[in-house]
């Protein structure tokens, strides 16, 4: 959540006049992207987020990401399309770096999202996930449940243990998850990382779906239980919130009806969904000193959603009747 | 540089709600400002910025501060002016922090200025010196040259030379220009920190002069001391650029003619804002770990700009033929 890069205004002005947008008026880096830094541009004709890629992101992956925008902007789902430059190339190369040029979306985050967002969100994703099947580029899985439970697995018992002593136990879950993982779901491309963070909201409308920087080939019924769990409880995951994780899945199928199967494995789907976040949780932890400035993010928060799904079972992903 | 608190969208719109400026449609955390955080905040009426007063602002100088920026605006100075709440306050309470809107200005801050460039900040500085003269509020300066010469003092002789052998010796030159610090010159509100990053530029034209939180009553020669050494260098002080040194002087004597007096102190006063930003980044470099996130700023930039101003004597600053 910073600006890794420092780019003065002849830099950027330079950079700008790549693309057929007009002249740059102001430029702010902005706090957002835990793998990028970001500036919201402005010209005498518009405002666009200007991303360079930093890390964590393999450049062999953009041409995925930046046709995704395109392709599903192009679908009329709330998405920022890229912008293309002067040749038509969706990315350039700055100082060494990938950056490209997107579309700015207004909107906020919401933190607390009401029942009413929560349905826009579902329907927004059910979009996304149609509007995806055509898309022909594909990206495997990198954070699949294999490989969250051999990340449990790298950290070590005694390592999870002194974070929580209830962590080194979810191991032995995330390997009895892997296993059992349901083949065969209904595939598209899926978002995999649709925090409140990664919504832009006006009001009950979502305006912007954005940093899909996680997005692959996926069953979209994961991506529908990794969005259940990061929308319906409170941050500490302590509190479930029946009415917005409800209103979550009633607008995802308002637009996209799950099948028998894929409501059959949603309560599976979404403890593996919190075994992810607390595999890659716990690992950032152990990775972060812990008086560094960067805040850590605690992997309770997640253990503590994969213990709602164990114990209520199907009933948060009940047929409506 | 960085946004050290988390708002979320309801907390912005709640604040927001509290002023007469219309419906929150966007808000981004920038990456603006050592001493607060800061958010470009959209509504439908406008954009403006957002500043939480973190650290290091006392905030019985708010007012001060605040009431400087709605004094120098209505001069036409290009500064923004403050919104005030419905209430008429120019700052409220939020989180048990101070929190300010302030009007958005458009423009950039340039890296590399042309003598154009400088000319026009040269100008803008010398208009904000007279508008500021009658302005009622007084702030002391508590960087002073003696502050600057204890500073130095206080980091020590050893530490000062385990960051550069060159250093110690500046706890010397300090204490002489303290004790040689002109007296007497016309004073008027100096910005004090008047960086080419505190200055936002559309084309030759300043479109904003920002962060006045190191403004205080001062020598105004001094101001155009500091701006000058902010301004004339490459950023390690290697080299002197003279057109823009000269361009700098000219402009703000377009405006306001510098005394006699203040023409012989000039090279006295660079050499004291010189050291005022070695003390202050050798203090913080001693502060700061130096596997910290944060980038030090390195205290030879402004030793070796001394050095220049030390043997360059009054030719920077000769009245034009």
């Amino acid at each position: 959540m910073a600006v890794y890069t420092h780019l003065g205004a002849e830099d950027l002005a330079d950079l700008i006049a790549h693309y057929d947008v007009g002249t740059l008026v102001s430029a702010k880096g902005i706090a957002e992207g835990v793998s990028n830094s970001n500036w919201l541009i402005e010209t005498d004709r518009g405002r666009f987020i200007l991303t360079m890629y930093e890390r964590r992101i393999d450049l062999d992956d953009l041409p995925f990401f930046l046709g995704l925008l395109d392709h599903l902007s192009a679908a009329s789902c709330p998405v920022p399309r890229t912008i293309h430059d002067r040749d038509g190339q969706a990315s350039r190369i700055l100082d060494g770096k990938a950056v490209a040029l997107i579309e700015f979306l207004p909107g906020v985050s919401v933190e607390r999202p009401t029942p009413s967002q929560a349905r826009a969100v579902g329907a927004a994703l059910a979009q996304v996930h149609l509007a995806s099947r055509d898309f022909p580029l594909e990206r495997t899985d990198p954070l699949d449940p294999s490989f969250n439970w051999h990340t449990l697995e790298r950290c070590g018992e005694q390592a999870l243990a002194s974070i929580d002593p209830e962590l080194p136990g979810t191991i032995d879950l995330a390997r009895r998850i892997a296993e059992n993982w349901p083949a065969d779901l209904d595939r598209a491309i899926i978002h995999a990382d649709l925090f409140p963070d990664n919504v832009l909201m006006l009001g009950n409308r979502v305006s912007g779906m954005i940093d899909f920087y996680f997005a692959c080939s996926g069953a979209m019924a994961y991506d529908l239980a990794v969005t259940h769990a990061a929308w319906s409880f409170d941050p500490r995951g302590a509190d479930y919130r029946p009415r917005v994780g409800a209103a979550l899945i009633e607008g995802y199928e308002s637009v996209r009806p799950l099948t028998s199967r894929e409501r059959q494995g949603m309560s599976l789907l979404a403890q593996g969904a919190c075994l992810r976040f607390t595999a890659s949780r716990a690992e950032d932890w152990l990775d972060t000193p812990s008086d560094a400035l960067v805040t850590r993010k605690d992997p309770m928060d997640f253990a503590r959603r994969w213990q709602f799904y164990a114990e209520a079972g199907d009933a948060p992903f009940a047929a409506r009747d």
